[in-house]
């Protein structure tokens, strides 16, 4: 075993010029266009590869897409030291979601071979295909390869213009034939760490440079569609409506309350309505609503499932209207051990960062990687909480706090 | 003068007959598609056109398209009783709406034919182009021609392909250049009776088969423009959103109370609801919403909008959301004169018929010929209150009970 120094510090002007560069690429007027699977896809993934190169590091893709670079340690024969993020972008997204985390770990490794530093594990760097999953609808798609969490829709899904998965993973040195072999043995692997933006507005607020994930929230999906009588506006009294938009609003308001007063969970959004036949003159005779909930407890989730489902009975009874509320989809939460968060705690102290606990709200490659090995993450401010827009920034003192406290996760991490 | 006989009878066979071949025309399994200026509305407007000259009118065409058939009566200078009501359908319409005052007045025709009676007045039967406004969202349009009604809009008005009205009068035989010549001057009416089924349920609720119609009920619409911010449905805290979504739903209810529990109108609507960006897992950042309100009394109208004003305030302040309220369209409520409501009573009784007095909450061609000349409407039940869909009835012995009371207002008004 080799000695540890007690320091290694991170490059906050490379770490801003790299950030920066990858934030040119794919680019436009309405902000990032790196849509997985796009040219301009491919060109970040071209240049995090020559980063990783030109820091040192054996490159490859694996049959999934993921491009993993990686540096031996000292020790033979011990798993690997895994640190990650994505950076394909939403369409029209921001240069920071991703990104900082791909860079981060890049950087982590040049840092540590400027201090003339080789850990005793060797280092992964995994940037994973596809995590926003903007095509193909299949997201975290990369990381639950390596985490041989593929469902059968994985294997089958097409595109929006029919293409298959199948035919388009060559375009990033995929190969769906042998897709199967980018899982990964839980053996192979020592920890797996991921900064990323908070990409809400906690740290921001609060005035914490460092956030230290509790676990990746759960999340729960609801249709819920509301059929009425769609009627004459002018000759229907009031009394004798069935009326789905009265039922509609009424829901929306009850989904807030659960999460908001009542506390059930800690977020609930009705984000999508469609109305029909959504004319002024008409009452409507059906709404379709998108209901979610997010919550770190399981139980919180279920509690507010009840308490939809009570209030759809009640408001259907009392509007006259059919209201049916289908579970669409369940995201479990992804719970961070407590090792796992105070190593991140530590690494922050060893920075001099304050440091807050919290959970994201997001969701994340480390959920994934967390089904085979322990994961933790890294959360740096979000101006504004904005995310997923142009406007989207964390200033360069808080990405490189951020890429400090992951370069100190992992000297943590080797020594233990 | 000559002498009055006290009573003629229409023939309900007849007028059911007429009714149920009028209803095959342009009918599809969706409904009836009379949409105005349409193959299948030409076809319709022949079909009357034959009828009117079987019952022994004098048939022309102004140059609004409507359709006028004129029997002489016996007095030489007297002003016209006017009979009137369209042909013209919504899309997947029903078979009664229009239909049935435009068969009825022919029946009267015809039925004083039978009875060898000529009142002392012509009468002329109007067939009103576009009532329903569904080509070039300019409804009441023969019958705002006929009352010199027509604005700026009409003139200049396009369909949704593009294409001009001007155009397209000539299909119905109008002509833009001379749509001047539609104008009737009042002297040349001497009052307006249309008969309508209610669209509505309250007639076929209260077992009642004639509605002496007080008036037709004013109507105020309103674009109200939500603006809140998007954002990431996970990572943003309740108390943190400005949230569009949760402003609109109690505006929504706003709406309903105002009506409803408030009274301060008769009836109050959303029927329309446009969410952004309508995705799942945003929180809405902007939502659009029509809203309409409806009464006889204008007063009523300006404290509802006085209402919705005060409630938006308050809402976008509690939200920190912006909301913008535009009165889009103010349509004046009609009144009936007393005396034209009592010769409609006055025609039921004489018919052995029970009437209720009731408002109109749809708009119809009386509230334009109302401008130029006395105007009262009759209403017969429409079973289950539903109009505007392929559902739409009333009973053959509605029907021919409204007929009959149309003939003896005419009787009554050609003696008065």
């Amino acid at each position: 075993m080799t000695a540890t120094p007690a320091s290694a510090a991170i490059n906050s002007a490379r770490l801003d010029d790299h950030l920066n560069a990858l934030g040119q690429i794919g680019r436009d007027e309405f902000g990032m266009q790196r849509v997985a699977f796009s040219r301009q896809d491919v060109a970040g993934r071209d240049y995090v590869s020559t980063l990783m190169r030109g820091a040192g590091m054996s490159v490859r893709i694996d049959p999934a897409g993921n491009i993993i670079g990686r540096v031996e340690g000292t020790d033979p024969g011990v798993p690997a030291i895994v640190l990650g993020s994505h950076t394909d972008t939403v369409p029209s997204g921001g240069a920071y979601d991703g990104a900082l985390g791909v860079i981060a770990a890049i950087e982590v490794v040049e840092a540590l071979r400027d201090a003339g530093h080789t850990p005793r594990h060797p280092i992964e760097v995994m940037v994973f295909t596809n995590e926003e999953g903007t095509s193909f609808h299949r997201w975290l798609l990369g990381s639950r390869a390596v985490a041989g969490l593929w469902e059968p829709e994985d294997f089958a899904a097409l595109d929006d213009d029919g293409v298959t998965l199948t035919d388009t993973l060559p375009n990033i040195g995929g190969n769906m034939s042998r897709v199967e072999a980018a899982r990964r043995r839980p053996e192979e692997f020592a920890c797996y760490f991921e900064l990323h933006i908070e990409q809400g507005p906690t740290l921001h607020r609060g005035g914490f440079p460092i956030g230290v994930v509790t676990g990746i929230t759960g999340r729960s999906v609801y249709h819920v569609d509301i059929v009425g009588e769609a009627n004459h506006a002018g000759t229907t009294p009031m009394a004798l409506r069935r009326d789905a938009m009265s039922a509609a609003a009424q829901i929306a308001l009850a989904v807030r309350r659960i999460a908001g007063e009542m506390e059930v969970c800690r977020v609930g959004t009705v984000g999508s309505m469609d109305v029909h036949p959504n004319a002024g003159n008409v009452i409507p005779g059906r709404v379709q609503m998108g209901v979610e909930f997010r919550d770190e407890r399981m139980e919180s989730l279920a509690a507010a499932e009840v308490e939809l489902r009570r209030t759809a009975e009640e408001v259907g009874h009392a509007e006259q209207v059919a209201i049916a509320v289908t579970a669409q989809r369940n995201t479990p939460s992804v719970p961070i051990s407590g090792n796992m968060q105070q190593l991140v705690a530590d690494a922050s102290e060893m920075a001099g960062l304050e440091h807050v606990s919290l959970p994201s709200g997001a969701g994340h490659d480390a959920q994934a990687i967390a089904a085979i090995t322990p994961a933790a993450m890294v959360f740096v401010p979000s101006v504004g909480g904005i995310s997923h827009a142009p406007a989207e920034f964390s200033t360069p003192e808080d990405c490189a706090n951020g890429a400090q406290v992951l370069l100190n996760a992992v000297l943590l991490a080797d020594e233990r």
